[in-house]
């Protein structure tokens, strides 16, 4: 499984799923959309899952992963990366889990109504709102996802949450220093918490961006097994395939500004992904790469998916029973 | 189970419902509403489930109603009077239907963007939409309900449909007559179909409006039986309880018109219910009508809930093995 990619999704990029052996992906259908327009990203995929039923289904819980794996298909579990499709009112994330949305951001890189993105200058923690939507997905059953968010709102949604937090895309502080990351004190509090980091493999994520090795990158991953164990490590990914790089304008100045938004990571272009992760086909090769890198077999599958199973398995509801191990 | 009521919903009602034995009801989420105002309805009812749940409990499948009779709490299914919720766009069929909508009038009164109401000087039938949202509410499993609109687009939908179609709402024209109230050619038709007709409770739709006693009602109801089958019969009262006038002007006027809409009904004032049928209550005193007008209690039964069941066995997917029985 991986645990975030926002691609210019396609059949082919369906296929690579299938080729690569990618039974589930967490995939974003939101940033800075409205409620309204979030229901037409559900509908836009609606058609995908008609138009390619060979390769793709959507699933909202564990059993319809287990169904699609068994039908050799890759399951799309729905994500935002931004409270904005909730707008100012709690009663949507009831209406959007109906709809299939199973992970959100508290944030997305700047001030939400919930919580402090992590380009704030000040970071105030979770607000108001952002205890009563905790509460909520608790409640129902929906990942809470704190990439992209600023360290205080972190911790403080970790420790107001009854269920398993993720951060489902983004690496250590420590091996690439930039607040995008985590720190320790998060990457602790995730391990308190038992919930998951998903290790990015965007190259503003990685030490020496896009010129990073797999093998780096896998002797992180081993490193950070070793800080809070191997099974609260996942991936997620950040694929974000097949755009152009206005997307990465989109992403940053949603429509809260009409300039260019200044950003940590540069001019607003796509970087270039690492030789060995450019696509779902690459995903064995990781694998092999944490095998290298002292992981065992188990721990690797563990890592490539079993634990964000694992991960869902505490937060959905009434899933004990789905069939899929983790 | 109710084949229609929209009540101003409350406590008090729900508890008429435990007390009258309603273990079902179709209840109207909208009349004019767009999708997002649809959507504020439903977290509406989000809270009344929470606040009422040892009363009532949302149902979206035979499964659900088969749940919550076992729990002694009255199963609510969610439908719209009006295509109004999916506005333009087909996709919202499918949205809708993942938030609960398991019923929908193809039109109100009006023309519609799918068809022509009962209130229109000419019936152009089925428009090019309406064939798709017939065809898309077959795939889903929605019960098509063609309450309010005129014959042509009556007829057109139930040949269209793949499914059996309901008129939830109206009694035979040649008991009372006004076109609110269906044709023979609509009951034939309906009964090809295999489908049904809810017998409507509202005084307007009445022979002797108000002043219809209950015997004159079930003895309505026993001849129609022998037109079409006592299985093709239900009851859809069109409960519209503890509302204040006002609430017709909605029905009526919505937003098409700044002027109170002309109306074959008269002044927009709520009528006065017949005395023997004022809330959830006075159900079993109906079953009890049914009997003396020459009913089986087999009969009664399917009359009083079984029949819309057994319709919701044929129409929703996948519900063959619900433990419902008809």
């Amino acid at each position: 499984m991986d645990g975030l990619q926002y691609c210019n999704w396609s059949r082919a990029i369906f296929e690579e799923m299938r080729d690569g052996g990618v039974d589930v992906v967490h995939a974003t259908i939101a940033y800075h959309e409205t409620f309204r327009e979030t229901v037409d990203r559900i509908i836009a995929w609606d058609r995908r899952f008609a138009d390619n039923a060979d390769l793709i289904v959507k699933a909202s819980s564990l059993a319809d992963i287990a169904a699609a794996r068994q039908g050799g298909r890759t399951a799309i579990l729905f994500g935002a990366q931004n409270p904005s499709p909730i707008e100012a009112d709690l009663g949507l994330v009831s209406i959007l889990y109906d709809l299939g949305l199973r992970f959100m951001q508290l944030t997305y890189n700047n001030q939400s109504l919930l919580g402090t993105g992590w380009q704030e200058s000040y970071d105030g923690g979770l607000t108001r709102m952002g205890r009563e939507v905790v509460r909520e997905m608790n409640r129902l059953g929906m990942v809470i996802d704190m990439s992209h968010a600023g360290e205080a709102t972190t911790l403080d949604a970790i420790e107001a949450s009854d269920a398993p937090v993720a951060v489902t895309h983004a690496n250590p502080r420590w091996w690439r220093d930039t607040a995008r990351n985590v720190s320790d004190r998060v990457i602790d509090a995730l391990a308190a918490n038992d919930g998951m980091l998903g290790l990015s493999l965007y190259p503003h994520h990685l030490a020496g961006g896009s010129a990073c090795t797999l093998e780096a990158f896998c002797a992180m991953a081993a490193r950070l097994a070793g800080q809070i164990g191997a099974q609260r490590v996942g991936i997620g990914s950040d694929l974000c395939q097949g755009h152009d790089d206005s997307v990465i304008g989109w992403m940053r100045n949603g429509r809260w500004t009409f300039a260019s938004a200044d950003n940590p990571n540069g001019p607003a272009v796509l970087p270039v992904q690492p030789a060995w992760f450019a696509s779902n086909r690459d995903f064995p090769g990781i694998r092999a790469g944490l095998l290298q890198a002292g992981f065992s077999p188990t721990e690797a599958d563990g890592v490539m998916g079993g634990n964000w199973v694992r991960l869902m398995q505490r937060v959905f509801r009434g899933e004990e029973s789905s069939g899929v191990s983790p």
